[in-house]
């Protein structure tokens, strides 16, 4: 059993960007700058918010973090979109979701110019995905073939099953996975709380991608011999032994499942650095698309 | 064995969108106007294109062609888009498919407003569809929907093989059979020619939908006893017996498939005609879409 190591993959990823960028100050040209807007005081939210502007730094990106009370109105929001959208010196911005209740996320989602839309969650992206067309991926889906891809995983003519039909990591996978690439080219099924027999169906996978949301649900007898397990769940659970009161969980019961896999990747340190990673390749990718 | 008659499904569509025209004529409302761009002299095209104006006058729509010699330069073709979307009487648009190789079909394609986008296949539609945010389906995948809708197809929790992954049938109806909506919720794979073992993927569907292009492809061992079978091919085929010297023929070996399903839908007579009733609706609905 091999560890899909997302930490140390998206630090090679980070590594390289941080090179070109080197390169281009030398020459002296423009450097990334993504800006994130972040509403609230979720901790989840913040941390990940932290994590990307600290991937920033990594990389020698500029960053600009815009941070707005729980009470703010969709109309300012919309409005700091549109400022966002027409300033040239921003090359990708992000909106940190989940948002308050009041404000429509899917409103705010289509109010960012496509072309800077590095979180890729508008619609004409995953459109332009879908048809194998230059666009942005959304961040976990491409960290996830990314992933795979800089694992040298064989993908080709595999049976690969993905638990979690959600919009930015199941659906687009699916897509993705199935298209004529490298990585791609699998059988992909796209599994879900309908899904009748769940452990036959998991038990066929080549490769079984866990995007539920629940710690554990996938067990030992849900995963074939020598399969390959990536795991995008990232549940905080409680736990008195960290300082923090909690930890990461993953969807897949690590213990039982690992002895069992070809490849695993494992929560923390799987496909959360690679989600990051790809906002890194997403934004570097939007300045250079814009060629400046 | 019943049989999925798309023809009388589609009839039906049609009388109900003729009824709703009626009145709309009546109340001295716009009526739907429906353009299609036409390039060239190939058989298969114009058969498609006549069906498609032959339907409108069914539904009481104005419709409009235009016809282009094979030497249309892609300027051309791109400046009558342009015209077409800032047309304020023309409701929605198609550009029939294939172009010629010296033409960007792409490019053909993003240039088409996509609320005129009839035929769904700009990107924004597409990613709109994979939200489920309202947009125009593409006129295959949303006829099959309409025919398992019409004849009361329990699609939840159903197993649903689709063979062919192509950007206008089998990518996007995996979406929308993936989705959680009715139809729907079907645990959906999707197999391509890279497909291991694919009678043994197919052998799990208890829905079955073959959009491959070649006749015959789909035989009685692929088949599970008592599924439903959709046929999205019209393959060309030639025969003597007919006036013309041809016939539609379908991915599915029907006569030793039929015996076997619970359901199957014919070629010809099947997919074809629900794939115009959907353009109908969706021309319906772009011009309702602008309150018209």
């Amino acid at each position: 059993m091999e560890i899909l190591n997302g930490k140390e993959t998206a630090k090679s990823i980070k590594e390289e960007i941080a090179q070109a960028v080197k390169k281009r100050k030398a020459e002296g040209k423009k450097i990334p700058h993504l800006a994130a807007i972040l509403v609230g005081m979720d901790g989840g939210s913040m941390t990940y918010i932290n994590n990307k502007l600290k991937s920033c730094e990594e990389c020698g990106f500029e960053s600009t973090l815009m941070r707005y009370d729980d009470s703010v109105t969709e109309e300012v929001l919309l409005n700091k979109i549109q400022t966002l959208n027409e300033d040239k010196s921003i090359d990708g911005f992000i909106v940190q979701l989940p948002l308050p209740p009041h404000i429509d996320e899917m409103k705010v989602t289509l109010a960012i110019d496509p072309m800077k839309d590095v979180d890729g969650f508008h619609p004409m992206n995953l459109g332009k995905m879908a048809l194998n067309l230059p666009c942005f991926i959304s961040a976990t889906p491409s960290g996830i073939i990314e992933l795979l891809k800089r694992n040298k995983i064989e993908t080709a003519g595999k049976n690969c099953v993905i638990i979690g039909r959600s919009n930015i990591v199941g659906m687009p996978l699916s897509i993705l996975l199935s298209q004529n690439a490298d990585p791609g080219n699998c059988t992909v099924t796209l599994a879900h709380s309908q899904t009748q027999n769940l452990a036959e169906v998991t038990r066929t996978a080549d490769i079984l991608i866990a995007a539920v949301g629940q710690p554990g649900f996938v067990t030992a007898d849900m995963v074939k011999e020598g399969a390959i397990v990536v795991d995008v769940g990232t549940t905080r659970v409680e736990d008195s032994s960290k300082t923090a009161g909690w930890r990461l969980a993953g969807d897949v019961k690590f213990d039982e499942v690992a002895p069992k896999c070809a490849y695993i990747s494992p929560v923390p340190g799987g496909v959360g650095p690679m989600t990051v990673a790809s906002l890194m390749i997403n934004t570097l990718k939007a300045m250079e698309l814009k060629g400046k």
